[in-house]
């Protein structure tokens, strides 16, 4: 089945204590699509500006992602900078140009009509819900957003995420979203207002899904996927994106939404995290085999299993 | 198999938001000794003074724990006073008062000395060292530590890590004795000192055990054990010794250290570890039943287990 992210697209540049790196190929849209492209036909629906060009599209089209949604408008791309130092989870943001993204409408093309699973990720509440509400045909809707929004749109928010199935966020995110310092608790509370499921990611330590009672009817228990300890993360940048982009594709290769299917997808999101990771940009993201995929599947599920 | 435990029996007075608690029995050796108690024989070895009463060497002797090594000195038990706010994780000392604990050398009782596992709380590293060398039969020692000996003990702590095979610290631990940030670097660092292997705590996130090349025979894969989300930790003193006493006395109660054997104890680790934040001070560990205990080792299998 096909996914359609909306999001952005943007150039980067980075600082981390491995090196820098100036002018990549970044943002939500294209961690995510690149990640979910390795299980699954990948849609995007974003804003470009004219420094974009047959290079940065070849990387979509390379990995068969449908392209046809990528606006091009007048002005630059999105730009943000970034420094990573010891603490490699979180960023220090030096630069914000919104550019073109500052005015994104996102525009759903007729030929994405009948896609059957979505993916909001971090943009305006309220463009979430939009997108949301013109998508009649989709049978489950991923969601992402960030502190930026939870502080300053929390009411645009709370209406979105009674439109969405599964919000993906951070163990800081899901607190302040609660306003909850206890994790299950904070879950429970976001779960009332309104997802069937919350991912909360732990950066390092992996993530754990909580569901709602009576989601997907698979029972409430929560499940938690670990993470490969990595001995250099050279640039986070995208992490939480590839990781939603290996949950969200898995999801939508699958038949059926069952309980082992979900526990899975929250595997391969961890997957696509940490090889997200090992390189700047998207470079690791751009080379995969989903052999080396599947190898390092076996190595996380190896990482907890009990015989 | 009989393990023995050295290190500090305590009276706490504990502050958390779920409330309070005067004179509390305390102590690294009391809250591991309980949790080892449910897994095998425990001996112990520490210190206490006049307050120590018959109720609460009552306590130990309820758990078979054999308790000739406890010394009684003239003067006041240890005493320590803290204070957790929201982030549980960190505790804020309002007094300690280390009374006869001051001047502690461990004595081990004749009848001890045939003891096969051996576990160093957090002493001062060259009684943890005298120690290790004085028990000529153990087979496995497990060793924790602190900050302020890595601060101001290096030199001793390096010795005392020499002998010992598994060693117990949580991340900041790891990372500043490594003085290094990466968690898997950190680890490698730390298993070129000394031990053949060791377990990482991070708090609510489980625990991940790294082993040094060819250690017990089982490869070099590290392995994650979760913990279970807890709706309310009423109070976090003591889950870091329980964690060890479920650790420590699982691998003591079987015939060999295989790479299973390994995985389970660091799981009853953190089903310990969980159990005793539910109640203030040792309150849970005392009121436990096995299959409490193996009921939610399943449910710690189940959180993480994939088909």
């Amino acid at each position: 089945m096909s996914i359609l992210v909306v999001g952005s697209v943007a150039f980067d540049d980075v600082t981390s204590p491995s090196g820098s790196m100036q002018n990549i190929l970044g943002g939500a849209a294209t961690y995510f699509a690149l990640a979910a492209s390795y299980f699954t036909k990948v849609r995007v629906v974003a804003v470009v500006g004219e420094d974009f060009g047959a290079e940065q599209e070849q990387v979509f089209h390379q990995h068969g992602i449908d392209t046809r949604g990528l606006e091009r408008a007048k002005g630059k791309t999105f730009r943000w900078g970034g420094s990573y130092t010891d603490n490699l989870n979180e960023a220090k943001t030096n630069f914000t140009d919104l550019n073109v993204f500052e005015t994104f409408q996102p525009r759903i093309p007729k030929e994405y009509e009948d896609t059957e699973f979505l993916f909001l990720a971090n943009i305006q509440p309220t463009l979430q819900a939009d997108v949301r509400r013109k998508m009649s045909r989709v049978r489950l809707t991923g969601c992402d957003t960030m502190n930026y929004w939870i502080k300053g749109a929390l009411k645009e928010l709370q209406e979105t995420l009674k439109l969405v199935n599964v919000l993906l966020i951070n163990d800081t995110e899901a607190k302040m979203l609660a306003n909850e310092t206890n994790l299950p608790r904070a879950a429970n509370k976001v779960l009332a207002m309104g997802p069937q499921a919350l991912v909360i990611k732990h950066g390092e330590y992996g993530a754990t899904i909580f569901f709602r009672e009576g989601a997907f009817g698979i029972g409430r228990h929560p499940f938690r996927a670990p993470t490969l300890p990595i001995d250099e993360v050279k640039d986070p940048t995208g992490a939480g994106d590839s990781f939603a982009g290996g949950f969200m594709g898995y999801l939508a290769s699958q038949e059926e939404l069952s309980r082992e299917v979900l526990k899975r997808a929250l595997f391969y999101g961890g997957v696509m995290g940490s090889f997200a990771v090992e390189r700047f940009g998207t470079e690791r993201l751009q080379s995969l085999t989903r052999e080396e995929i599947d190898e390092r599947f076996q190595i996380f599920r190896e990482l907890t299993h009990l015989e």
